[in-house]
């Protein structure tokens, strides 16, 4: 069956590490269409717009949507495209790779981060030219919905350890709910887990990574301790993303557009091609997901390198030698 | 002059470690009256209130407070009394010692949280049954009052890199709003600085904390990335802190209650009296609060250690030994 693939490149080192992607995708026998649509700094020079509508149409009728990184402009463009698809969870695995330099080489987790609410519903008020709100919005429909799907992951991958992020000593009405509704599911399942408050989180995550091996979080809590586990692996420059929803996804690396490095053909694929992965075994082309995840740990673990791990491949090298392994 | 200080042991081991510093302010040649008051789970138990008005009159009226730590209850007790001394700057230190264990020794960074806004307003309500929302409040005046508390700080602890950080890609008006009034306060004052995205800041800490010297932050984000901070440093168990009023203050260590380990006189006491060598040096002590801060130093340094570093000295023998040092 074909599937339709949306290609959005966006600003900087995106339009290097997606084609690379691209490239991956084609050297498997799978059947897939690519359209490619414009969004990016460049786009709103020329047009005010960020997000062109022609692109929201093709992500929202495409099977899932590879999206690469966005610079100034980028949460004007992320924000409503992860909301075009109907994401609600944002799946992001932060795991160290054998060989490379890691602040905790025993990390390995995924976090599940709620990817609909919280203050990324962005309704805020100037009330005066002094003093800005903006409400954050919890319902029991979404957290039981990232719980479910916290709890269904882990089980699916043999985790068994998932753990509640939430400040529902201070949030305690919309954390509260969170956290309560997040609790009903396990129980319903009948799963173990355990909660921790997001601060002490960040604090554990840092000295003792492998204790954790899911975490379920709230949107901006999970957008920030991902970013720490990040660290923790060396970088945001490894870590894939999947943003899923019932009927659509879309996949995206953790990094941003690194405008410092762009254009120079030496950025470092891996985020974008693992993104490729997660779009593989989303649509289950699981041992095509496989394949590429364990090329891509290869060329990390065996090299060519690209200049951000200590080597001198270029992007073109680098995605080559993938695809060599694939 | 003498001054009247307020100590508020509360649960667990604040119990322990409070008694520890009064004991080394004791050692001291200064001139304060203490006067103890209640709080905790303990207390809520007998009265239902965690927190009693007279706590809080004493709080109130005193110089300055030493407060131990609390448990299930410590938001309804901690947040209230921020705000009885008027704390509008909560300082936290958090710096690695040498010969301790530590994933980053590097660390020596100094954070400035603002202490009245953000979600820490409380501003929430219970629309229905399955929704809830909470109001994050943020003002040009308290986001001002933070930032020209950071750079003064910088400028008299003689730091020169300070960094803002916020999420106004995604809060755009209220940390907007945070960001445009810190940064107009370096302006004003010729002051250098950088801006981080609290995200990216998560990773750059955990990979590069020697970047770093004072990090003037929003609430929330100075809650999170204060305790990944103290990951980096090997724990809660040494980091103080100042919540600093305009006429009024309180210090605290970073840690909790630690249930676990309470009642057992094996607490580890440096976090509270670092904490008292914070209000020494605000009351003006300064020769002092450096005595103080050397002493704990030396004997982290030297030993005895406390369990949680490894040794077998209780809290007393810890304490007798920096008082030693004095
Ligand atoms: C660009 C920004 C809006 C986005 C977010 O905050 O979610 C980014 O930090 C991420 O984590 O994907
Ligand atoms: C206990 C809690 C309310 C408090 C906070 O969130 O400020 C604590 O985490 C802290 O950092 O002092």
């Amino acid at each position: 069956m074909s599937h339709q693939i949306a290609v959005i490149p966006g600003d900087g080192i995106g339009q290097e590490v997606t084609p690379a992607a691209v490239d991956v995708l084609n050297a498997l026998d799978v059947d897939f269409e690519f359209r490619e649509g414009e969004a990016g700094d460049h786009v709103a020079e020329e047009t005010g717009e960020p997000l062109p509508e022609e692109t929201v149409e093709l992500a929202r009728e495409s099977d899932a949507t590879l999206f690469g990184a966005a610079g100034e402009r980028a949460a004007d463009i992320i924000l409503p495209l992860r909301g075009v698809v109907g994401s609600y969870a944002n799946v992001r695995p932060a795991k160290a790779y054998p060989g490379l330099e890691a602040v905790k080489p025993d990390t390995d987790i995924v976090f599940i981060r709620e990817n609909t609410q919280g203050v990324y519903a962005q309704i805020e008020s100037q009330l005066t030219d002094d003093v800005a709100t903006l409400t954050r919005v919890v319902t029991r429909e979404a957290s039981r919905k990232i719980a479910e799907y916290g709890f269904e992951y882990a089980e699916e991958h043999g985790y068994d350890n998932v753990t509640i992020a939430h400040k529902a000593n201070v949030m305690q009405k919309t954390d509260g709910l969170f956290l309560e509704a997040a609790e009903a599911v396990a129980e319903e399942r009948g799963a173990d887990y355990d909660t921790e408050l997001m601060d002490a989180l960040a604090m554990k995550l840092v000295m003792y990574p492998e204790d954790y091996d899911v975490i379920i979080t709230p949107n901006l809590a999970g957008d920030v301790l991902s970013d720490l586990a990040a660290g923790l692996v060396g970088g945001l420059g490894l870590l894939p993303s999947a943003n899923v929803g019932d009927d659509n996804a879309l996949f995206e690396p953790v990094h941003g557009s690194a405008p410092d490095i762009a254009g120079q053909g030496i950025a470092n694929p891996s985020a974008m091609i693992l993104s490729a992965a997660m779009l593989l075994d989303h649509l289950d082309y699981d041992a095509e997901a496989a394949r590429v995840t364990d090329a891509v740990e290869t060329v990390l673990d065996e090299g060519p390198h690209t200049p951000d791990l200590g080597g001198d491949a270029s992007t073109e090298e680098f995605t080559a030698a993938v695809i060599d392994r694939l």
